[in-house]
């Protein structure tokens, strides 16, 4: 038996997520669909996490083990021979025997992108959240210090989503206009591991900060209370893109 | 009667172009329908040139009349309310009496995206044409310094669509990678006017040149033949914004 990493982007807009469900198309699903032939049977695709419904990746990275002849390279050419447009197979390498998307991985950066003008832009409406208020940066920097390091991140996971532990270690944060002309803001967190929707809860309490309708001392407020009722709104999923995962 | 100038942008990909068809849903048409309800009767809207099947605007622009009470910015409101998210109004003015988008239009500038290695980009496939071959700027340069000022364009109209002259004067052509990370080139092209397919004929040339299967004289070739059957493949619509129009 062989074991294989995927690494993928995909343009979530036109699908139910990551993980196959009854009520909707996946990623998975379409995976699993176009390797069946290529490896000669249907064959489980674990990705190093699941992403919901409409967000996107542009380095998800995914296992699946195999009897198979084929190269890394022509697994990765047949795949994309057969996927739809909307997912592509960056690389396929040969993994260490028993090598586990999940399991395996040791950290993740997410971007997130939001579009803060009055009017939105029809070619970022899927790949970024609308803000009409203009985000003021060096609020939401100060507010967002507090973040960097090891803490319980309890307040920012979506209710319902036990985890064994709560405490996840954020090793980067930035928050930056790409270019000066395009109200654009782009959010990117790197940590160890992610609570079920904590990108989106703190970038959704950022921007309460970023747009003067919380204070900047409102974040570490959050933080502190270990109290999930107390974040702003959860951002919504197309604006948020899986950027890599660490091994 | 009061005159009206549109200025408005749209992602073409679920859009059979411009124009009132039977057998699409056009631009032209989700806009007359947006309208009607505002200015109380079905109303006819101009665009500045009717865009093809997939093509984007960034600024296209529209004129109309009506007798209306609104103001120009209560009309773009209550548009972009009722227009599907893939169509925005930027701007609505009050224009001089008999403005016509058409007859009136002085020159328009083009954007053609081409995304060129070996990978697609999810992201940019509806708005790119992805060609497999990294692209040489400085051949395309020198290739594409003939086309500026006056000319006959002849050779780079698409068969079947009579003008009463093809010559046309660019004003500005420029090649350029905007980012150094991303293999991405925009060609932009600034004329007086443009005859049909004018841009994605020059551009489906210049990429013959630019991955070396043309010389570099081919483009003034084609251009000094006068024969439309001498151009490279029209480069495909999904690739083409329409980026301004002046007046």
């Amino acid at each position: 038996m062989r074991f294989f990493k995927l690494t993928l982007s995909y343009d979530g807009t036109a699908y139910h997520g990551w993980q196959v469900q009854i009520n909707g198309i996946t990623i998975q699903q379409v995976l699993e669909v176009a390797l069946a032939p290529i490896l000669g049977c249907r064959t489980r695709v674990t990705a190093s996490g699941r992403t919901d419904a409409g967000v996107h990746a542009l380095g998800q990275v995914a296992s699946f083990s195999a009897e198979t002849r084929l190269s890394p390279d022509q697994m990765r050419r047949a795949l994309n021979g057969s996927l739809p447009p909307d997912v592509r197979i960056l690389q396929v390498e040969e993994a260490p025997v028993g090598f586990h998307a999940i399991r395996d991985a040791k950290g993740k950066r997410y971007r997130y992108v939001v579009w803060d003008a009055e009017q939105p832009d029809v070619f970022q409406r899927q790949f970024s959240w609308h803000v009409r208020q203009p985000l003021d940066l060096d609020r939401m920097r100060a507010a967002a210090a507090c973040l960097l390091g090891r803490h319980d991140f309890v307040s920012f996971q979506a209710a319902g989503s036990p985890r064994a532990t709560t405490i996840r270690t954020v090793v980067d944060l930035s928050i930056e206009r790409p270019s000066p002309e395009l109200p654009r803001v782009e959010f990117e967190i790197e940590a160890d591991g992610f609570l079920y929707n904590m990108v989106r809860n703190i970038v959704g309490s950022l921007v309460e900060v970023g747009r003067g309708a919380e204070p900047v001392v409102w974040i570490a407020e959050i933080l502190a209370s270990r109290d999930r009722r107390r974040a702003g709104p959860t951002a919504p999923a197309h604006g948020l893109f899986l950027v890599r995962v660490r091994y």
